[in-house]
């Protein structure tokens, strides 16, 4: 077995981008930013997202089944780090971003360059400290063309290791 | 239901790495290049993978439930362009690049700058066109200190959309 400071060195090699994540819940709706996220599938159009098991926003997004996931632009990491941290949301803004439902009830933050509402499939991961929800693509909007995606190396923060 | 073109302009955000993904199988090493790998947990240290169902590296690793992630240096566009084609394997070499075989009689290849050995735990995605492996290490190595990982936007290539 390898010691953990090598394990830890490859697996910080790893490139991620940031994406917050949303859901609705019982009581209001949670946001959280996160960043093991990839694309499952071209046909049909399935992503992968990771969320720490026991966080409140991996028990919304279990609960409902469904949740938003919001690119965070290159000029946005402030957007990033708002959502670090758990938030109160009022009836149309948490931390002081706006947000709007979609017919589903998912909210969709104003301020998202790009963003994607999706509905779980499959829930994976069953010996992991994450779960993997494995969803649906069930409509999208990039409300601001040409922006790029801010990479999780290029800010003075990371996750994973 | 938005347009196809959003959704894949949306997913074209996402941002990605590349790894050459080995595997033993009754035919000898199977390798390819694949960009969708995320960690999936931090304790146990796990990772998720997703190869194309039906494919050469897909299948081996479904057989053996074992693979090597080998990271892409920025300096090594040719090693994952090599293996985005599929290569037949001699004793000691695939396309050019020579390997050793772990205890588990995973290829591993010599020109990786850092590399994962690992179990596979769960497989998932049972409605997409990607097999998603979720695998815990089982041995790892960063032969070369420093090395950056190449991001997929950082080459002409791209996977996803």
């Amino acid at each position: 077995m390898p010691d953990t400071d090598t394990i830890k060195n490859v697996l910080r090699m790893f490139s991620y981008g940031l994406f917050v994540a949303t859901s609705p819940s019982a009581e209001g709706p949670r946001a959280a930013t996160i960043s093991w996220v990839t694309q499952a599938s071209f046909e049909p159009k399935l992503i992968a997202a990771a969320m720490r098991k026991g966080t409140g926003i991996c028990e919304a997004v279990r609960e409902s089944g469904r949740f938003a996931l919001h690119v965070v632009g290159a000029q946005q990491p402030d957007l990033a780090k708002t959502f670090f941290k758990v938030n109160a949301a009022t009836a149309d803004e948490i931390a002081g971003y706006r947000y709007g439902l979609s017919e589903h009830g998912v909210p969709i933050l104003g301020a998202a360059s790009a963003w994607l509402e999706c509905e779980v499939v499959e829930e994976a991961n069953q010996t992991g400290d994450h779960t993997i929800f494995i969803a649906r693509i069930v409509d999208a909007d990039s409300p601001s063309e040409g922006v790029q995606a801010l990479p999780l190396r290029d800010t003075p923060w990371h996750y994973g290791g």
